[in-house]
C-alpha cells in the first residue's frame, strides 16, 4: 500500500515538474517569437510601400543559399530535421538553425517571396526546447520536449495556444496524439503565447456575425465546402512535394535553381497584380473578411497557391501556413456567392480547413477555427476540417508525417 | 495518370459510400435510442414517485443474473466484448445483447439501481451497427461499423453528435483515433441525434452565464479542479475495477452475489435520503445547477459513488456515464463555494471532466462541455479536461481499453 502511493506521488510528481517546465520554455519561445513575428511583420509593410524590392529576389535567394551551404549543416532540411527528431531518427538540431531560419525568413520577405512564417517558429521552438531537454538533469521522455517546443513556437506565433498544442501532439504522427506531452505543451503555448502578446505581437482574430443553423440545406453545403478545402490543401502539399522534387532534380546547384526559379517569381509576382501575392498573404486574409469579400479576385487562391509553390520549392525559408489561410480564405470568399452564404463565414472555414488538409491534421484547424473566429461556430469547422481532412488523399506538407492506419484506404 | 486519377476517384468513392452508410445506421440506431431513453426515462420517474420500489432491488437483480445465464452467451461481458470486437480479438456480437441489456437496465433502474445508460446505448449501436457491416457486400474495414455504432449510439442517447463522434475515435485505443471511422462515425451521430431529437428524447442542455476570463487566478483554480476532477475520475475506475474483481473473487455465484449485493445497496438506498443516490443521478445533476447549486450536499458526490460503484460491481445492468455525469457536477458545486467561483460553472466542469478521467478519453469531454453548456466555455473544458485526464493514473473504466504509450510514465 504504501509503495502504491510512493509510485502515485512520484508520478504526480513528474506529471507537475514536466508541467512546470512548461513555463520558462513558453516564455523563451514566446519572447523569440515576438522579436521575429513583430520584425517579419515591419519588413512586409515596408515591402508592401515599396514593391519594387521584389526585383532583389533573386539576389536575396543566392545569400540565402550561400548562407546554408557554407553555414547550415544539416538545418537546410528544416521541418524534416524536426520530424526525423520526432520520431527519433536524428539526435540533436543545431542551434545555429535559428539565426540561419530567421534572417533567411526576413531576407525572403522583404523581397517579396511568397512564404509563410510558422514553420519557422514551429522550427524555432522545437530547436530551443528540444536543447533544453538534453540539458536538464531529467531524463529525456522521447520526444517530449521537441512537441513542446513546437506548441510553444505555434501558439507564440499566432496567439492561439488551444490550437497550438493539439497542433504540436497531433502533427508528428497521423492518428496518433502524444499524450505525454500534453501537460507542458499546453503549459508552454499558454506562456508564449501570453509572452508574445505582451511584447506586442498583436493576435490575429476576427469576429464573425452571420448566424448559423445547421439545417439540411447549409449541412450539404459544408459538405460540398469540406471536399473542395480538402482537395485544394491536399493539392497544394501534393503539388509542393512534386515541385521540390522536379526542380531538385533539374537544378541540382542550390544556389542556381533558387536564383533562376526565384527570377520567375519576382518576374510573376511584379506582373500579376504589383506584389498581391508577394508575402505572407495577410492583404489577401484581410480582404477575404472585408465588405462581404468584394476585394477578393475569383483567382486569388490559386495564384496566391502557385507563388507559394514556386517561392518554398525554390528554396526560400519560411513556412507555409499564412499562405495557406491566404488561399483557404480567398477560396472560401470566393465560394461564399455561389452557394449563396455569408462570405466572412465560409472564408474562415477556408482558413482553417485548407490549413488542416494540407497539414494532414484535424484538430489543430478546427481549434484554430474556434480561437481565431470564435468558439460558437466551433460545429461548423467540427464539420468542415473533418471533410477536408478526408478528401485530402493523406497528403502533407510535412513529407515525414508518419501515419497510423491511412483514413483514405478503407477497403482492406 | 489515368491510373492515378481512377485511384483517386475510387478512394474518394469509398470514402463518400461509407459516409453514405452511417444514415440509415444512425436513423435505426438513434431511433432504438429514443425507445431505449424514453423508457428510462419514464421509469425514473416512476420510481421516484415510488421509492418503495428499491426493495424490490435484490429480487430484480436475481432476475437479471438468472436471464444472462440462461440467455446470454457471452453478452454479460457487455463494453469487454464490445472492446475484444473493436481490437479484433473476438469476431461477433450476438443480436440477443440488445434486448437483454435494454431489459435489464430497465429494470435495474425500477428498482433504483444506481447505473447510467450511455453504456447500453453504445453497446446496442456497436451491436447493431457491427452486424450490419458483417452483412454489406462492402469488405468490412476493421472495427470502423463497429466504431459507428459507438458513436450513434452515444450521439442518440445524449443529443451530442461531435462528442459521441471523437468518443468512439479515441476511446478504443488511448492515445490512438480510429480516423478510418471519422466520416461514418460523424453521419451517424449527427443522424442518430437528429432521430432520437424527433422521437422526443430532449437533449439535456444547460445556458451558462457566469462570464469567463483566463486570467492567472482563475488558471490557478482551474488546475485544482483538473487535479480533483482526475482524482476522482481515476480513483471511480479504480474502486470499479477492484470491487468487480473482490466481489467476483468472494462471490463466485452471479445470482448469490447480485441477491446480496442488491440488497445491501437498496438498503443504502433507502436508508440514505430515500433515493437521492437511486437511478441515473439526474435529481443531482439538477441540484448542481440550479440555485447556485445551494441543494447539494457536501458527501453527494461521494455517496454516489460508491453506490454506483456497489450497483454496478454487484452485477446490475446499465453504464457509467451519467452518475459520472452527476458525481462530477456535484463535487464541482461543492468545490465551488471554498474557490470562489460560480457553481453552475464549476459544476459544468466537473460534469464533463470526471467523465473523461474515468473513461481515460480527452476529446469527448471537451466536446461534451461544449455541446452540453456552450461553446463559449471550451476553452475552460480543455484545460480542465487536460489536467484531469493527466492525473487519473492512466485508469480507466473499461478493463480491455488499450494503451499508446502510458501519459503518466513521464520517466524512460
Amino acid at each position: 500500500m504504501r509503495e502504491r502511493v510512493e509510485r502515485v506521488a512520484r508520478s504526480y510528481g513528474s506529471v507537475a515538474l514536466l508541467g512546470a517546465v512548461g513555463v520558462p520554455i513558453g516564455v523563451a519561445v514566446g519572447a523569440v517569437d515576438a522579436v521575429f513575428g513583430r520584425t517579419l511583420l515591419a519588413i512586409g509593410d515596408l515591402r508592401a510601400t515599396h514593391p519594387a524590392l521584389i526585383v532583389c529576389l533573386p539576389a536575396a535567394g543566392a545569400l540565402i543559399a550561400w548562407a546554408y551551404l557554407r553555414l547550415g549543416k544539416n538545418t537546410g532540411r528544416g521541418m524534416g530535421l524536426v520530424f526525423d527528431v520526432g520520431h527519433g531518427h536524428e539526435d540533436a538540431i543545431p542551434l545555429r538553425l535559428v539565426p540561419l531560419i530567421m534572417g533567411g525568413t526576413w531576407l525572403t520577405h522583404l523581397c517579396g517571396g511568397s512564404a509563410g512564417r510558422e514553420g519557422v517558429a514551429v522550427q524555432i521552438g522545437a530547436t530551443l526546447s528540444h536543447w533544453v531537454g538534453q540539458h536538464l538533469p531529467l531524463k529525456n521522455p522521447g520526444n517530449t520536449f521537441l512537441v513542446v517546443g513546437m506548441a510553444a513556437g505555434f501558439a507564440g506565433l499566432f496567439g492561439t495556444p488551444l490550437a497550438a498544442t493539439l497542433f504540436a501532439l497531433e502533427v508528428l504522427v497521423a492518428g496518433r496524439l502524444e499524450y505525454r506531452a500534453l501537460l507542458p505543451s499546453l503549459v508552454a503555448a499558454l506562456a508564449a503565447s501570453t509572452t508574445s502578446g505582451a511584447l506586442g505581437l498583436a493576435k490575429f482574430e476576427v469576429a464573425l456575425s452571420a448566424p448559423l443553423t445547421l439545417d439540411a440545406g447549409t449541412l450539404a453545403c459544408l459538405l460540398v465546402l469540406g471536399v473542395a478545402f480538402g482537395v485544394v490543401g491536399g493539392g497544394f502539399a501534393w503539388l509542393l512535394g512534386g515541385a521540390k522534387r522536379i526542380l531538385g532534380a533539374r537544378l541540382e546547384n542550390p544556389i542556381v535553381r533558387i536564383v533562376s526559379v526565384g527570377a520567375a517569381v519576382a518576374v510573376c509576382l511584379l506582373a500579376l497584380g504589383q506584389g498581391r501575392y508577394a508575402g505572407l498573404g495577410t492583404n489577401l486574409i484581410a480582404a477575404s473578411f472585408a465588405e462581404e469579400g468584394s476585394g477578393v479576385l475569383a483567382w486569388d487562391w490559386l495564384l496566391k497557391l502557385a507563388l507559394t509553390i514556386a517561392t518554398l520549392a525554390a528554396g526560400f525559408q519560411g513556412g507555409e501556413v499564412t499562405p495557406l489561410f491566404a488561399i483557404g480564405a480567398t477560396l472560401g470568399a470566393t465560394l461564399a456567392r455561389p452557394l449563396g452564404m455569408d462570405a466572412g463565414l465560409v472564408a474562415a472555414l477556408g482558413y482553417a480547413a485548407v490549413f488542416g488538409s494540407a497539414t494532414n491534421t484535424l484538430l489543430a484547424p478546427i481549434l484554430i477555427g474556434g480561437e481565431v473566429f470564435g468558439f460558437a461556430y466551433l460545429p461548423a469547422f467540427f464539420l468542415v476540417c473533418s471533410v477536408a481532412y478526408l478528401f485530402n488523399q493523406d497528403k502533407s506538407i510535412y513529407a515525414l508525417q508518419e501515419r497510423m492506419g491511412s483514413h483514405v484506404s478503407v477497403r482492406k
